[in-house]
């Protein structure tokens, strides 16, 4: 038996707060619990009624018989400790707290939850809510909520943290041909969390995909360990509520979580494998077809349509979301030719028109999912009058099932084409009413496959460093000498005070080099000459020192001397650096630097550590690093300096939790083999600002 | 009587080709002119029938009686020519060719499609198709399609470049709530095209939103004027099919028009109102808000509903569209602060919570749309067991009646608010199931507000030139001079061929000044010490040229002088240029200049000719010209002269049309009121690469 199965498959359920009247709460509950077939033991508690909707009914808790492993309560806040108490009491450890009144209502309910969570950690009784929906197991099956409607049994596992979207999803999976294996609402959360139901969505044998609606999360890193956990193992969708400031701003309101940030909690869930959804729609779109389908083995598509205007809408689609047109093989096309009718199209989208029915499509089909160039396959059916879509569903799966490949419908149209719906359902063939909305469908496979198959080990801490030297110098605020403990390399440089000490450095380090002028007085050296470029020997070296000694004296600045700096050239400027999200830690981000960084927002984050895999993806998810493979006329860089530089400050955030921030902007790498450097490094230490 | 009346109020319709067989096309045609009440005279023409569908049938065009104005042809490809002669003859000067067999299917069906065109010139008939649906008004009534089904009647107008969306769009706005005035399939356009229709709509009475499924124009002249008359007068919403690569090559095979790239087609539709739609469901979404609520004064929007999580879904979306939440006037929270429950939320979103009912609703949804910071309602339901979601469709129909503020709602679920969703088609206020397609459906109708009152005038030529030079500039690509004559303003500039030239010219044109290395055989200047820069004064100048003459010797290059520059300080860069659509004609492009302008994709087009509103629009449009309002250390930039230049390059493009392309990057802006310098310049004469 798994943690939390009473909630999904209780032997025996008490409801306290049963009532006879269809109007309340307590009366939907025990209707739900008959109706949707319910097998367990279902004991109504009501001190006045004897029996409801033919159920028997105890005056209380105590009086209930075994079996019953969950109370479901629905009486008002105030009664809710004392109750929860005597479930306790009475060996009923697990209770569904439907009862609004707590915490969402302000400070006297805030007291409640708190004195509500104290029974029950003494009681040792698992808790769903308060305020919540409660949950559903289409398998068991079990209904404890009071809400109409069984959504149809089904893959899909859904927790949620807003009742009303639990509400929502069971009205409308039931027009949309979604079905659910278990729902659980999860209200305040005054114990049970999402984490918690995330594990026991895993290891629901029902549940082949998981998917949630979160607004916060109860603690980051538990979160992630579970999540990744269980996306191992399955699909895992979720939405987050709150993305916006505006919408965070209205999650605070609303939960008690520590917020994070949206990037934050982008980067964890993309490190965790969670995929994140934009809108219900879509989380459930990529649920279902995650749950039916084999995930494609790459990103190269055929189009299978009877009407060119609607494959010309998934084409652009698929395009927009990354995904390629698949080139035929001239076996397929040639085939094609000799079965398609003459003005069709055999070229890739494969056209059969409007006169070719399911046997055209079959044929099509079957040879478009054995060539070897096709990874998945859309099929499109434009309105006709001359066959049933349905005849159309039913060739579809029977050829789609003899195949590995994933096969996404459009059958197009609602009024006409509900049977064809209903098999396509029973055939596992996701549908959607008009094409473009297949191609995130399988743009999230695709990236499900991608991370099932990259590398998730941790990384190996392998930067020579002395932690005691390294915890001084952070605390010292010298973020080069830092960063150098942990094999970070900035561009030579010397201090000289006198032309002989500058011309010998620049002989040593090599040329060309630049001259700063060092001076207490001067901020904007390049305004008053004081920054000599492009010096290729000793002469230039001397006649840079009197340039500048001349400009200075003008100026009416000291000279405390001037600084030698190799002169970079040919490199790319990237920003690296380190920020700590409150809710999931340390994190690194990698994008475009210079003072544009905000106004390109080509910046991406990955939750650190990150191993050598995960470094590169965070690379390549921004332009900055598809920059460095070469732009235009820049070479390609030393991404693998860059990858190094990432795995050092990741290394650095696990190690020096006190370093709260850290920017090396810019980086400057240099091409292929010549490595990067640091040219300038700022940083915080926790607490500073 | 409009032109193309006949198309869509017919006074008699004879079918050629009309079939006893259900399973024929002649035979739908029939039928769905009976059966969706057309009243007008009904001529099958069949020779062997004596009747269909309890009409009489005539065995030739000829022997048709009047009334007879229009003629559907389902005849095989071959013998319409024939039959279209006869029907010009016979009187009947209005033809929909629903028969496929032309151009669509290769060379024969091409040379057919010749000969379509040139019988209908000479016997003065409009054909709509071949290869085409045809047409429906749900006014009339007329359906002279064989689709099964008839829409709703409605206020929107829909034309076609594709017959299986028209099928399709029929099938599903039975479903989804949508009704029509009329609808057009265009097929091949052998004679009346896109352009015509848009026309037609236009000119109908009861039709209050026009929408078109659009893949080439016929002539984006001619498209232009027609859709900019039709935007002022109506909402226009298109979708436009092959916007990607793929797309546009599977467009290229399935139309014959002019490409047009996917850039020209979005600036010439953002010029003349025209709103693009990302997907088919975004166009009807639109429509339907377009056509049936007031458009809002401005973005500020706020949200009521009955639950935390589906509002939250809402504000993420509104913030992601660029919408704002209002903040609440006091006296607007203190009203609802007594009329909420006490838990309820007064700020923006408005909670009214789960207990809550129609009543709640309708005061507090009259509060919001009183209170003068929100020009925007969105209304959520989330599924509640208590009330009808009928009545509270009804209530925000009824107050939302007598503001003139758009209303907007997502009364969620799809199984139990069907009746909800008639009464709200019946009181004009559009639905959505899930909250987050409100904010693109907002958006959409702000874009139409700004547009409506935005400046649209045509721009006054100012620039002084002379045609003649200018002509002759341009054919000697002499770029530079061109753009002067057209008073855009490059940096001054000297060649000096000694040092005391140089130094009088640095004189003249003010410190500081940069001296580069003039070389025939030297390229890259600044690797070899070529370019000297920050030069203050006369002694400098000197030291520059020496250590420029030094520098040549060494690397054994000829020195033919210095070029001697003024050098800029503190501007911004930016691209701005013209190119040529083949089907929009000249466009201005504006944005991020450099060589990251691929990169970053931040430049922005306008089909020319533009006035300074909509300069100022293509500015604003992009990063760069955001950056020109100031961003971080830079100051605000001078904008006005950033508009001086497109006005230029604008007028330039109208009056040179053998300039293909020409390019200013980098454009160098100073702050405001400082001026821009073009700083290079490259351009393209017509039939060059």
């Amino acid at each position: 038996m798994q943690k939390f199965d009473s909630f999904f498959k209780p032997e025996g359920i008490a409801i306290v707060g049963a009532s006879r009247n269809p109007h309340k709460l307590g009366y939907g509950v025990v209707r739900n619990l008959k109706e949707y077939h319910y097998k367990g033991a279902i004991h109504p508690i009501n001190k006045s009624a004897t029996q409801i909707l033919g159920l028997p009914c105890y005056t209380s808790v105590e009086a209930v018989p075994d079996p019953v492993d969950l109370a479901i309560i629905i009486v008002p806040a105030p009664v809710v400790p004392a109750i929860v108490e005597r479930c306790g009491k009475r060996g009923i450890k697990h209770a569904i707290v439907i009862s609004g009144g707590f915490g969402e209502t302000g400070e006297e309910g805030l007291y409640l939850e708190k004195e509500l969570k104290q029974i029950a950690e003494e009681q040792g009784i698992n808790i769903i809510g308060p305020n919540c929906i409660g949950t559903i197991d289409t398998h068991t099956p079990v209904n404890t909520t009071f809400v109409a409607g069984m959504p149809d049994t089904g893959e899909i596992g859904f927790t949620s943290q807003s009742g009303a979207m639990v509400a929502a999803v069971i009205d409308w999976a039931r027009a949309a041909g979604v079905g659910f294996s278990r729902i659980a609402s999860l209200g305040n959360q005054v114990d049970v969390n999402e984490t918690q139901i995330i594990e026991a969505l895993r290891g629901d044998p029902h549940t082949k995909v998981i998917t949630a609606y979160i607004e916060g999360i109860a603690d980051g890193d538990a979160f992630m360990k579970t999540a990744y956990r269980a996306a191992l193992e399955k699909p895992f969708v979720a939405l987050k509520g709150g993305r916006g400031e505006s919408g965070a701003k209205a999650v605070a309101s609303h939960t008690g979580a520590l917020a994070g940030s949206t990037q934050a909690y982008e980067a964890s869930f993309r490190k965790c494998g969670v995929q994140m959804a934009n809108t219900m729609e879509e989380m459930f779109d990529w649920a279902r077809a995650l749950a039916w389908q084999p995930l494609p083995k790459g990103n190269r598509v055929a189009v299978l349509t009877n009407a060119g205007g609607p494959a010309i809408l998934a084409v652009d689609a698929l395009e927009q979301h990354n995904l390629e047109l698949a080139s035929l093989t001239d076996k397929t096309k040639s085939y094609l030719r000799s079965r398609l009718p003459a003005a069709g199209s055999v070229n890739n989208p494969v056209d059969v028109l409007a006169g070719s029915g399911p046997g055209t499509y079959a044929v099509a089909l079957d040879a478009l999912l054995a060539d070897q160039t096709v990874d998945a396959v859309v099929v499109i059916q434009a309105p006709q009058d001359w066959f049933l879509p349905a005849s159309l569903a039913e060739v579809v799966g029977e050829v789609a099932g003899v195949h590995k490949k994933p096969v996404i419908t459009s059958i197009m149209g609602r009024a006409s084409v509900s049977e064809a719906l209903n098999l396509l359902h029973k055939r596992k063939i996701p549908n959607v009413s008009f094409p473009e909305r297949v191609a995130s469908i399988l743009q999230a496979m695709i990236k499900r496959q991608k991370w099932l198959i990259s590398n998730h080990d941790s990384p190996i801490l392998n930067a020579s460093y002395d932690p005691d030297k390294a915890h001084d110098l952070a605390s010292d605020n010298n973020w080069k000498s830092l960063l150098e403990e942990y094999d970070v390399s900035f561009p030579p440089e010397v201090e000289a005070d006198s032309v002989n000490k500058a011309a010998k450095a620049a002989n040593e380090m090599g040329y060309p080099v630049v001259l700063k002028l060092m001076s207490e007085a001067i901020s904007h050296k390049s305004d008053m000459n004081g920054v000599q470029l492009g010096i290729q020997n000793t002469a230039e070296v001397e006649a840079a020192w009197y340039a500048i000694q001349q400009s200075a004296n003008e100026a009416g600045a000291d000279m405390r001397g001037v600084l030698v700096q190799k002169m970079l050239n040919s490199g790319q400027e990237v920003i690296v650096g380190i920020r700590r999200d409150e809710q999931f830690g340390p994190m690194i981000l990698f994008g475009t630097g210079g003072t544009e960084v905000e106004l390109f927002k080509d910046v991406e984050t990955a939750i650190a550590p990150v191993n050598k895999t995960q470094a590169l993806e965070l690379i390549e998810a921004t332009k900055a690093g598809r920059k460095l493979d070469g732009w235009r006329n820049l070479p390609e860089a030393d991404k693998e300096s860059v990858v190094e530089v990432i795995l050092s400050l990741s290394q650095l955030a696990s190690q020096l939790p006190e370093v709260d921030e850290l920017e090396i902007n810019p980086l400057y790498v240099f091409p292929k083999g010549e490595g990067a450097l640091a040219l300038d490094v700022r940083g915080a230490l926790k607490g500073e600002d």
